[in-house]
């Protein structure tokens, strides 16, 4: 047992997949981290379009309603980053997330202080604030999209 | 134009999809609400399994770790039930998540009360608090697949 332990963890390692004593998820195969991550974008496209008719002006604008969906928003924006590790090469990924990994990153992180602001701005319970913000974090989304993400 | 849209908008109401003027995912298709409510467990799987380490004891216990962990698990455990719609059958989910539906609402409801009480116990930085509260969260987790979700 103690070697196919061994084993196992070698492969983990080899993979680049999360191996480290944190109370993260953990990614013993390299499609658990693919699952992971289109989970989270799922999510995240998922609650940004619930946003979208009231953005657009053809649902009425409720701010406590608007704030509740931002903060999921942002407790997801941070989820599907992780999952990138070296070794988890697929699924609607581009190869360059790996070859330009500082682009990727600086993306994402883009994104992240995106829906920061949209948060901010969700607190304020300001209309054209909110949409405005909305529509930054809309492009900071389609700029990742763009340069990473397979064409569907 | 109007016509088709008029279909389409009694194909989501005969299938009571979403589609209630509200800030929250709009599912214009069932695959969607699958989609989605597998999503969020799959993310839900993945953090609660993270934890599994530290609360066996094979991972140090680091409190501010297992506070962030829970609080993402607490904030995604809202999420699956609104995607179980009359019209969404399928996926994973047993034919009894509609059929008795006033037991699996009371089965997601344990659930994230005993995420609440996790994230209590996270607060507090006990770590027999914590671990108590983690087997109670993961025995309404498993309640809830022994009855409504198919075997894999």
């Amino acid at each position: 047992m103690k070697k196919i332990a061994g084993v196992l963890l070698s492969c983990a390692a080899l993979l680049g997949v999360a191996a480290a004593a944190s109370a993260q998820p953990q990614f013993e195969k390299a499609e658990d981290a693919v699952k992971y991550r289109q989970s989270a974008f799922a999510l995240m496209g998922a609650h940004s379009g619930g946003l979208a008719p009231i953005m657009r002006g053809r649902v009425p604008f409720d701010a406590e309603q608007v704030k509740a969906e931002v903060a999921i928003l942002e407790s997801l924006a941070g989820l599907p980053w992780k999952a990138f590790g070296e070794g988890t090469e697929g699924g609607n990924a581009k190869p360059e997330v790996w070859q330009d990994s500082a682009k990727f990153q600086q993306a994402a992180q883009t994104m992240q202080e995106n829906v920061a602001k949209l948060a901010d701005a969700a607190d304020t319970g300001d209309f054209d604030k909110i949409r405005a913000a909305y529509a930054d974090t809309g492009a900071s989304c389609k700029a990742c999209h763009d340069s990473f993400r397979q064409r569907r």
